[in-house]
């Protein structure tokens, strides 16, 4: 049998509040076993973007990632909140280590290739490299990642956070059997997005794709039930829409999504 | 018999301009055998703080670190310059690793108390623990530190580079035949500091004594000396103050730091 691995991947409406990011902190220590946890960061480089007089660009709700905004991101995900979490999770006897995707070549991407839209310095993952990480996860080290890669010759690229966790959790399914949460401010999947108890307990892909079609899943989740699905495809054990209170409970409450074995 | 490992301290002045960067990453990934590089970012971090309209402020040399300038501290150290060291290592085929002192707990400090000035978040180290580094670094891993370190507490340090680089050493002395290299732009420690050609080649630490008596050491170089004869009398091989171009040569050029053996 496998060993367990508990893969959180954490909105920025919780790391960005600084008495939420402490109990998300807190739950997260609290989940027993080996674990990783996935971070954003865009509010926070908006507003330090703003200081700077670099203006944001959305596109679709995505970031156009100029030169200067790619600085702000490197910046803010990589430096700012992620080692922030991480002494924040050494206080909490989590033996944290920030990573991104250039750290240990983890991550590697290429540079979005220009369509209708050109968005700038952004990555497509292409390889996950976790064979250096393994042994360090074996051994009570949690890795903390933010959402950037790099291209191996030289450049790093903004990165969607909830691919960077789907990302790695196929990659570890192939030594763990890993449980990959997509944690944020609501219960999970909800049929009315203002009644907390609408929940979806469980979505198969199937229905996703019906919903999708029919324009009723909420613009937000839609990248990161797209990419837990491909997180199951990739040999995930389970892949769960949760709340941020809820990730180190036994018996996990949240919108567990099903794929069709072939 | 230990192995050999070489750590380089590399001076702001050496990394804050791209086309010097280059060429000392591109000498750093020509060393042989294990290595780790630390580097500083004092200069970005003051035109950031500048553009942010934050107020830098320096006592004797030293980087009074407020609550705003230790979060700049943290996105340039950390983020900006360690992430971008990292991605163009990576392309130099070197498996570089961005950590700073929270990562694995590597470096502990306290905050400097209070005496005639108050430094504000500024760390003095307290303790190495380079455990979990060991089988990272034979196994061709190669950590680039930035100047942070944290109190165990959850609170990240804005600390000097070449106190960090000195404690790794001695950390590392015990597991490996250390040779640390202080480099920046000059060749070693020179008789008359405009003169290039005026290195003095060894330097015994009575002579330092001798020389900061009679003021003639200058300023800058102090740190560097005395965490060169520190990291010595911790058990490491070598210490020597070069120039970056010289980092990878075989028979290497510079101010050799002397200690008595008792």
């Amino acid at each position: 049998m496998k060993t367990k691995l508990t893969i959180v991947k954490v909105g920025g409406g919780v790391t960005e509040k600084e008495e939420e990011l402490q109990g998300l902190l807190e739950n997260f220590s609290n989940i027993q076993g080996a674990k990783i946890l996935i971070h954003g960061g865009g509010r926070t480089a908006t507003k330090i973007a703003e200081k700077l007089g670099i203006k944001t660009e959305m596109i679709q709700g995505r970031r156009i990632t100029s030169r200067e905004m790619l600085e702000v991101a490197v910046m803010v995900y990589g430096g700012l909140v992620n080692k922030n979490i991480v002494a924040k999770l050494q206080a909490l006897k989590v033996n944290a280590l920030g990573l991104c995707g250039a750290d240990m070549n983890v991550i590697e991407a290429v540079k979005r290739p220009v369509k209708e839209i050109d968005y700038g310095w952004v990555g497509d993952v292409t390889k996950v490299n976790i064979e250096k990480l393994i042994p360090l996860v074996q051994n009570a080290v949690v890795p903390v990642f933010c959402a950037l890669t790099h291209t191996t010759q030289g450049h790093l690229l903004n990165t969607n956070a909830d691919t960077i966790a789907s990302e790695l959790a196929g990659g570890f399914s192939t030594h763990f059997d890993v449980t990959l949460l997509y944690a944020f401010e609501k219960k999970g999947v909800l049929r009315d997005v203002d009644d907390n108890d609408s929940l979806i307990e469980e979505l198969p892909e199937t229905l996703f794709e019906e919903y999708l079609e029919k324009h009723i899943i909420h613009e937000g989740m839609i990248p990161k039930l797209a990419n837990g699905f491909q997180a199951l495809k990739k040999g995930v054990k389970e892949a769960i829409i949760c709340q941020a209170e809820a990730i180190a409970e036994q018996n996990l409450i949240g919108t567990r999504l099903k794929i069709t074995l072939k």
